[in-house]
């Protein structure tokens, strides 16, 4: 399987997860609790995985699976990570407003890549650099507010708080990811083994944060499992399907490709929901949303095409190539 | 004097044009005819070419002239385009509002870039090609509509015919440049002979322009050469001998130089322009002129900087000049 054909197909589906969640609702609100959607989109990961583990160890005996605690121990971390990012998220709220927070998502983009350098070690050009800028640039250019939007806040006025846990909360959603990629890849154990043990502590941190809702809102809607599947339609299924489809595509891109792939994915799904959204919720098509687009195909053709297919190799590596060419011929003769 | 230094100088002058323009109005109209200024500047320009010719000719005896009229006869022809253009550009104003023409007027990047391809045949690599793009997509961004904008037209909603004009507008005036450009090349001839030639031309056209523009107002406002220096004050003719300088800059680089540079020099002009008036004139700074200048600046390293500073050369580059310079020891060895 080509990377880039699941990375294509992770951009399909993360984008129709905005347009299914849109459709699941009903009378302009959700019928059902939307919290319980991440914590069954984990446990169909979970179900999905282990068949597939399973399936693995009957089809060879020998599937790589490392039980140790050493290693099993650092599994849970993406988990922690996440939460400290959904609380970091949620401090950072009460500073910006919601499309200034939605602007500074796209830092993301650059966070990851540096923590990937850095953490990673993976090498990048000065190229792929300029590209990974673009593409947050380009991102964030779709989302510039048009003429006639209802809130016209400049998105600098903010106290400069919310900036700092805005770069924060950057930095803590890129650490989850390149954590994650560094677990997929520092030995190797099959995927699905490597998914079972994640997607286990993702559904038991799941399972706490459902419980502690209730807690903090003192059971008042009653406990989490006993409306756990409440107001549920056929589009609520098809949200926790995709959710957990992509939450798949994301796992084998961590082990076979890497999280830069993944964020050129969700970008161009970004932007795709937004051009879905012109034809079927009739948005008014914008021309930033056009520039957009335009800056993120072309750093997506800076970060991946093959360098000689853009720039014109310098004369003295042409004339290397060429000597050496008729070297070799020279030699043969000789021979 | 290197080219990058001129282009540096024409963007600052070019910039000081809006702002110096802006400075001269006083009771926020001009208290002078603006038409006479664009006139002044060819005299300016003519004057100074003269003045350097004939030094120049003082000091050598054998200063390259063609004086042969099959070849005089070329230098009114921008001014003839220039004066097909004017035409184009008041048509196409018949069909845009000012602010989609200003957008539109971006494009003359794009089809500068295609007329310097075909018709000066000078070759540029793919990423040059996307560094051009990029350059009319980030001057575009910085021209978004911001929110709360006066009138909110959608960019997208002029008749077809408009934005034809609008291309043809923009070939127009990239043909202007481009021919600019091969009547400076074409022969040795000196600079200053070149600039004689073309701004007694452009005098001519602007006199005529303004004798028309006399005619066709029955003359209610005098001859032009009786209201010519009616209202000028300092910076009016601040104005006029800023405008004749960077024609003679921009005249310097079709030479030494050729298009995209000076196409990235106003470009970056533009920008310089927004900036400043953010400063001095309270102008809001918004988002989208930050990613603009952002984009710009990326489009600016991707087109000029050296081959090797972007990507990192293939491997069998490397060994191809490793193994070159094996053999150049071995050989040397040998003798």
């Amino acid at each position: 399987m080509q990377w880039y054909f699941v990375a294509a197909l992770l951009t399909v589906l993360t984008s129709s997860q905005g347009i299914l969640t849109t459709l699941s609702q009903s009378n302009g609100g959700y019928q059902y609790d939307y919290a319980t959607v991440p914590f069954l989109a984990e446990v169909f990961k979970l179900i999905v995985s282990s068949i597939l583990l399973w399936r693995e160890c009957r089809k060879s005996p020998n599937v790589r699976m490392t039980t140790d605690w050493k290693s099993v121990r650092l599994f849970p971390i993406p988990s922690i990570i996440y939460l400290i990012h959904n609380n970091v998220q949620f401090a950072t709220l009460t500073y910006l407003d919601t499309s200034t927070y939605q602007i500074m998502g796209n830092l993301k983009i650059v966070t990851t890549a540096i923590l990937f350098r850095l953490f990673l070690r993976k090498k990048l050009s000065t190229l792929q650099w300029m590209a990974i800028v673009l593409l947050a640039v380009g991102t964030t250019t779709s989302q510039v507010k048009g003429c006639g939007a209802a809130s016209c806040d400049s998105p600098f006025s903010a106290p400069m708080q919310g900036y700092m846990l805005g770069v924060l909360s950057a930095c803590f959603s890129a650490l989850a990811g390149v954590y994650t990629e560094f677990l997929m890849k520092k030995n190797n154990d099959s995927l699905y083994w490597q998914n079972v043990q994640l997607y286990m502590f993702g559904a038991i941190f799941n399972m706490l944060r459902l419980l502690l809702d209730d807690f903090s809102g003192g059971f008042e809607k009653g406990a989490w499992w006993q409306r756990l599947l409440n107001g549920y339609t056929i589009s609520t299924w098809m949200v926790v399907l995709n959710l957990g489809t992509t939450g798949l595509l994301v796992s084998w891109l961590m082990k076979y490709a890497d999280n830069i792939v993944k964020v050129y994915s969700t970008s161009m799904a970004m932007l795709l929901t937004m051009v879905l959204s012109v034809y079927l919720f009739n948005f008014k098509p914008t021309l930033q949303l056009f520039l957009g687009i335009i800056i993120c195909m072309m750093s997506l053709h800076m970060y991946f095409a093959p360098a000689n297919m853009l720039v014109d190799l310098p004369l003295t590596t042409k004339v290397a190539a060429a000597t050496l060419d008729e070297i070799s011929v020279e030699r043969r003769t000789d021979s």
